[in-house]
């Protein structure tokens, strides 16, 4: 997605340890205009699918998942990282690690909301090393739900978790691939 | 609004302790569909007021923040829970005590996303004790910006939250006000 790449020249900000801050319109302060055109450049790439539900986790891919469902007219599901009071006892549960919190911490959701006719659509801001992903996965493999795709906002290419989903046969697709960055440039896969 | 008490008396869910579990559209599935015409009707509550922000805190308030956000043509900032590895020193941090989750955690945003020129109306899920807005309304008197409204989903009504914000003269709207809940009933204050 060209808009976003030259978004992200323009606002993105390279930190030690490959991190990426693209919190001035996608993950901090959120440019509801931008991400509705994410939203539907999602569709494009999926709307020929029979999403029933989209699935996202807590908390920065909420917002881009929520203006995405608008074109799919699907509720939107989200994966919980703590175990809340507010929550049943029936629950999926998987483990995620978290590089950026630097931390493993449980996902939950619900057993009320994915269940087995569900054909779903995970979206997130972000793609590095795929623990996020990989735990949905898990929750999708025990609702028996079937998976219809992976939709990534930014996913840096340069890191295993993009190559072992599509290794997998997994539906990816990732609106801007980081080929490489530094301070001074970001080099971005081509894409169709 | 008549449709959200409908909602909750239909799928709402009352538990020990004064929870009531409204998971099934507003907070972990959310009715997408649903949450557009709470969007429509905060801006009809609003729209009249010159917001150039609306602030929300993670995570069950970013979605409902980003629909609504639409209407208002503005960006959301959403303030995160816990100290993020990609968040620069420059913060505004308060602290919110979660009756839900039973701790204190620390509330931050970052400076670069709020100021003294901003209008901002805060947007959540829930108003109970009132411990989240206060925390955000900290953030926005640090700031030097300016509050326009908070606009609250659900009002526990028979909690304090609510009574002390209007008595400070804060500009609160709660789409729907709970006056008294039970497993067999739940009663709503009236409304213009």
């Amino acid at each position: 997605m060209k808009a976003l790449e030259e978004k992200i020249r323009r606002d993105g900000q390279v930190r030690p340890g490959n991190i990426l801050k693209v919190d001035s319109f996608l993950n901090h302060q959120m440019d509801i205009n931008f991400i509705n055109e994410i939203g539907k450049e999602f569709y494009r790439l999926f709307g020929d699918r029979p999403v029933t539900k989209i699935l996202t986790v807590e908390a920065s891919g909420i917002g881009i998942a929520c203006i995405t469902a608008q074109y799919f007219h699907v509720p939107v599901v989200f994966a919980k990282k703590a175990k809340s009071l507010n929550l049943d006892g029936s629950l999926y549960i998987t483990q995620v690690k978290s590089y950026t919190h630097n931390r493993t911490f449980d996902v939950i959701l619900s057993k009320k909301f994915l269940n087995a006719d569900d054909h779903v659509l995970i979206i997130d801001d972000f793609l590095a090393n795929g623990c996020a992903v990989n735990g949905l996965l898990n929750i999708i493999e025990e609702a028996g739900a079937t998976l219809e795709g992976v939709g990534i906002v930014i996913e840096k290419g340069f890191q295993e978790g993009g190559k072992d989903l599509r290794a997998k046969g997994v539906n990816l697709k990732s609106l801007a691939i980081i080929k490489s960055m530094s301070d001074s440039d970001i080099e971005f896969e081509e894409q169709e």
